[in-house]
């Protein structure tokens, strides 16, 4: 099943880096690039790395000139020990695809089974064939396990062969100065600490130089043939020489187990680590390849998307949900960041990707997974509290703009701390997990706070004008082509949204009598504040220009001048690597959607008119150089029942990284993207949407496409969606009726 | 006379560094901190510091989010060979003002005669008294001396003494990274390359890491006894010991002479340094202090404002008149700095403070001086075309906003390169410079290329908006505590002043026919152009508001909220160090005057009734964080006839570095203040103003001043300027009959 499975055919040499990208293994905690058993170093251009989610290391932000409150020091997302490294030796030539004859090669992802293969059919220059299987597999079961089953068939030959396999603790992070969506600090981070052979277990500890923070990595192996083991170990790498006699014919079976634990999770790593090890031995390489396998059936059962008639498109979407499983941090340290576990693009830093374009997926098809992301920001509600004195808010909080931590990275306040909206998203996503799941309990125990506590800042950054209005000066909105302006219409339309919730949450605390004398007690929030910000969310200001008939971005957008996109040549995109920031401020050019976000997320705000003049509005104007931008402009082409380009919007988003469409997916997965993507197949062509407490549907299909189905999670009931070329239909599989709206007509689906 | 010298009776061990600022010594090319001749590192705050102007390291500067664009290194003044340090052992004591007991203490800054003295009557632990007499004097006619004159008598005793004289090139620059008014870079930029003694002078050639320059240090002695010398050579020092015989109150004179020359000015500085050093010691000392009071006298004749009836305040003036003279640069490579030479504040960069605050003084006193700023600006106008490039703007060029060597080194662009204004100061002194001294010549050679230059980048910013108005975007005023506005009225003012003086510099140039068409060729400019500028001069876009009848700062200005200032603890002044940018930008506070200096510039653009709107609402919000507001706050109380108000605003600016009122002087000398000063009484309490190309007055004497007094040059006339209780009073010193207007009467002075 081609659909199931991505899958190259021929090596390409020269954009190595995007394979090692795009078949990369990961569990939400380990993140494996696929950078091949050869070391490639030097030979050609290779990111090898092994990464953490939440395992990071700090340093001293460096400013020229530097003010009062800027964020004190970065946190990167680090390379671990590499255990990638498995050299084979036959009789003295070194196996290596970049060299001799490859007669056969097949590398694939399964997305049914999680593994990385590689298949090739190799002959030496000396006319020695062989058959090499190769097989990943990043365990979910067992997260932090890696595991290499390194398969050998002499085809023409017999005699005695050589593997070398290697723990090196000598790693670097990459640094690209010229590209700030990649870390400038220095890429030596790690120190080995400890570099030690016990019972033919490999075992390297790295540490942090700054961040306090250590990793063990431990490695053992297995061969089903006899042999002589010769175990080399330097100060920081140790080397593995098994020499075997092969036969013709005879397959040879390595196996390479390899486990990290840190320092963040396990007070004592290193037994912690050993003890892991012990029953990954005990069990056996099958134990996870079959638990891999039920551990994805059952993922895909809840969250698959199944397209007919359009196999590209299909390919795209299955591939950018399981990126989204591997990437998802499933315990109280971790969040999702925007490269997932994938590279080393944005340090590993979590955004408001998360909440606004990733949580619907998980919210909807695994709550479980949703809630964890949402404890994570309630987990560092101490540190946005602690932004928010230092950025001279008396109470409240104010999340970071880039994190990993929780402590605020960014080391360009315009488009970073200024994006004030990131606490209306956070706020938003804790709403939304409400409405689909009705859990009062965790509103009582956590959203209430976050939403008080959000609030309270955003109260605090605006004011009552002369006209009375509550307007919100100097913040930046999602488009960050247009820095520190005035009444953003997405940010005074979220943070509206969030004013109007306190008072639900409020509502909704009350009824836990003693939740809700302890979280008074705690914050020191009464009644009339909660209706401080009913009278901001009455008063909310929201630019509108009554001759475009159009939403402003902001109040001074359409005073500048439209970017001149017709002399701007194309090798100019993105425009944010060849213009300074001020020269694309001062015109009317986006570098994402913005206004239209705003209307996808709070439609209640405006009309549907209005909301078609600005999506013909912007739409002239926007560049999408974010990749969070494509999907949303999908997404309400389908609204507009502007059906060819939604689907044209939606292509280019669901195959943003499998096609590399950004040039960039070297540097790691877009998954804020992949987020979208389901959103753009849910809430664009399917046309779902949470009104007044209900669900609504308002389909679409696109012309090339026969049938979508799926399924998803709703006030208890599990439902399945099925769209096709004559009717939406809604199956309940378990929980009581419940009435939607299809087309704005009440249907009982029970 | 007191007024004519600073003095300090006592000793202020906790103030030391202030104390080295206000007593160091400088001639427009070096520098020299009042450190003393002790050694006081490690045993009290000291910055003991010799600069020269104009001499700089470079380093990358660090970003941790680097954008297309950005400044690309910094450039900081250094501090190169120390050559204070002459220490003195008598018997086995040592003689140091921080032991023994100290009889007498006075430290001097003559004015007149251009040193500083220090004179001690010390007693030491054992007893011994000594009578120490210490001259420092850098000349202003041997730019590259520095001499010491170490007088020594013993009072009650005779016998051997040591007299131990130290070059030593082992130097550093300050850092405070809290601070961003001070350099953040690393601290040890130079390297000692050569050290060697050569006929008892001792030579260091420190060398530059990165910015590829050096300097040559050289010293030698004279002693009027008989003496033994011993020299210690290490690699970085050298230490010149004398020991001789003294007898009770016989004076033993020791001369230092130090000349420093550097690569810039030098291609051969080694050679230069010694011959120059030779011809020093073929003069001697007496012809140095003769020629420094020759010069100054020179300098007094044309410059000096007799205030009688307030003598702290004449003697605040004598003092910012003379750090004038001291701080600005009088070869083609360099300006005045914000804090002259005289300390590492601000790195030693040049900023718009020369051409707003510090040129009006030059081009009425000393139009030479005034040239050379203006040339320094037209040497760098090739980089402010590069710059411009780099800005995105087809053509014209973009002058940086802090520079030594004229490239841009903001490293925070908000606050920086947003500050476009800067290319409209600039031409507005091109402008100012010829409308007082009528040079052609000058404005067809040079003035006219930098006004279109300016003009076309001023053009490219703005646009004509749906109204047909012509708006700016996205540009930052003076006030830094607002950045990122459109529509600043300061901007917008200067812009619109730039654009009308475009046509005047092109009709000036067409009579030079043959430099005319050298320009057009150059520059490719045209009649067409100098009417689009014409028409941007008249549909210039300028905030008012209609309510409040006042020009708001910028667009959005009074949509924010009012500072609350009531709540604002003293200690949190200046806000920018106890406030993050965003919490600044979000209130109505200003720094400085921005609104205000539009008036003071260009009152012709509205009425003197809005002014004074202005004023008292401006005056309400304003902090003086920085020391040029004062100033500018107090010309226009005096234009609003506020008597008391001009008076002590004046005040408060006249003393700011004599009374450390920004209790920063310690880090240098405020020379935008200081030439405010000269404006204070000039343009404030005088009411003097070029209008309609003629000289207008309208005094205003405060009450406890009896009588102004000063010389100015205006079209080739020199002219004193006597205002008192009665009248003002003008007399042609030279030159032809002029009209000049006094309170709108025209009178004709002959």
């Amino acid at each position: 099943m081609l659909n199931w499975s991505i899958v190259k055919e021929n090596f390409d040499k020269e954009n190595f880096m995007l394979n090692e990208t795009l078949f990369h293994l990961a569990n939400g905690y380990l993140g494996v690039r696929d950078s091949f058993e050869e070391d490639f170093r030097g030979k050609l251009k290779t990111v090898r790395g092994i990464y953490i989610n939440g395992f990071y290391e700090t340093e001293d932000i460096q400013y020229g000139e530097k003010l009062y409150g800027y964020a004190e020091y970065s946190q990167s997302i680090l390379n671990i020990t590499d255990v990638q490294t498995i050299l084979l030796n036959i009789d003295g030539e070194e196996f290596s695809i970049l060299q001799g004859k490859i007669k056969k090669f097949k590398n694939e992802l399964n997305l049914k089974e999680g593994y990385v293969k590689r298949e090739i059919l190799w002959k030496s220059n000396s006319g020695k064939e062989l058959k090499i299987d190769i097989k990943r597999i990043v365990s979910f079961t067992r997260e932090e396990l890696f595991i290499i089953q390194y398969n050998i068939t002499p085809l023409n030959f017999s005699g005695e062969i050589e593997i070398t396999s290697l723990i090196d603790g000598n790693v670097s992070n990459i640094t690209a100065s010229d590209d700030p969506r990649i870390g400038t600090a220095n890429a030596k981070h790690l120190d080995v600490v400890k570099c030690e052979v016990k019972e033919n277990i490999g075992i390297i500890e790295n540490k942090t130089k700054h961040s306090n923070m250590s990793v063990i990595t431990s490695c053992i192996h297995e061969v089903n043939k006899k042999n002589q083991l010769n175990i080399e170990k330097e100060h920081d790498k140790i080397n593995f020489k098994f020499s075997l006699e092969v036969k013709e014919n005879e397959k040879v079976e390595f196996v390479k187990y390899s486990v990290f634990t840190d320092s963040l999770r396990y007070e004592n790593n290193y037994t912690e680590n050993l003890k892991i090890l012990n029953e990954v031995i005990k069990n056996g390489k099958e134990f996870y390849i079959e638990a891999q396998k039920v551990y994805l059936n059952e993922f895909w059962k809840t969250s698959d998307i199944i397209i007919d008639g359009d196999e590209k498109l299909q390919e795209g979407l299955r591939y950018n949900l399981y990126q989204l499983l591997q990437s998802v941090g499933k315990d109280m340290y971790t969040n999702i960041a925007a490269k997932g576990i994938s590279g080393e693009g944005y340090e590993g830093h979590y955004f408001w990707d998360t909440d606004i374009y990733i949580l619907p997926f998980f919210m909807f098809t695994n709550s479980f997974l949703a809630k964890n992301l949402l404890m994570y920001r309630y987990n560092t509600l101490e540190k946005a509290r602690n932004r928010a004195k230092m950025m001279g808010h008396k109470k409240g909080a104010l999340y970071p703009w880039r994190t990993i931590n929780g402590d605020e990275c960014s080391a360009f306040f315009p488009a970073g701390t200024a994006q004030y909206h990131i606490n209306t998203d956070i706020a938003y996503s804790f709403i939304q997990y409400y409405l689909i799941t009705e859990d009062k309990e965790f509103m009582q125990n956590y959203g209430a706070e976050v939403l008080f506590e959000t609030a309270r800042v955003m109260f605090d950054i605006g004011h009552f004008n002369r006209e009375g209005k509550f307007v919100i000066n100097d913040v930046t909105g999602p488009d960050e082509y247009t820095c520190i302006v005035n009444n953003n219409y997405y940010t005074n339309i979220m943070a509206k949204y969030l004013f109007e919730n306190t008072k639900l949450a409020w509502e909704i605390l009350k009824e836990n009598k003693e939740q809700f004398k302890k979280l008074k007690n705690k914050i020191e929030i009464n009644e009339e504040e909660i209706k401080e910000f009913e009278r901001a969310k009455e008063n909310m200001y929201l630019p509108f220009d009554e001759k475009l008939h159009i939403h402003p971005q902001d109040d001074s957008f359409l005073n500048k001048k439209v970017w001149d996109f017709k002399n701007t040549p194309k090798e100019n995109y993105p425009l944010l690597l060849h213009y300074h920031p001020l020269t694309l401020y001062r015109y009317q050019v986006c570098k994402q959607a913005d206004t239209i976000l705003a209307h996808f997320l709070r439609e209640e705000e405006t009309t549907l008119d209005i909301i078609k003049n600005d999506f013909e509005y912007y739409e002239k104007i926007t560049t999408h150089d974010s990749s969070l931008s494509t999907c949303i402009f999908s997404i309400m082409a389908s609204r507009l029942r502007l059906k060819e380009k939604a689907y044209d919007y939606f292509i280019n988003n669901a195959r943003l990284d499998l096609d590399d469409l950004h040039h960039n997916t070297k540097n790691g997965i877009h998954t804020a993207a992949m987020g979208g993507s389901w959103m753009g197949v849910v809430f664009g062509f399917v046309g779902m949407r949470i009104k007044n407490n209900n669900l609504h549907f308002n389909p679409l299909l696109p012309d090339n496409i026969n049938k979508i189905k799926f399924k998803i999670n709703f006030k208890h009931r599990e439902l399945e969606i099925i769209l096709n070329k004559e009717k939406l239909d809604i199956k309940l599989i378990s929980g009581d009726k419940i009435d939607v709206y299809i087309d704005n007509n009440k249907t009982t689906i029970e």
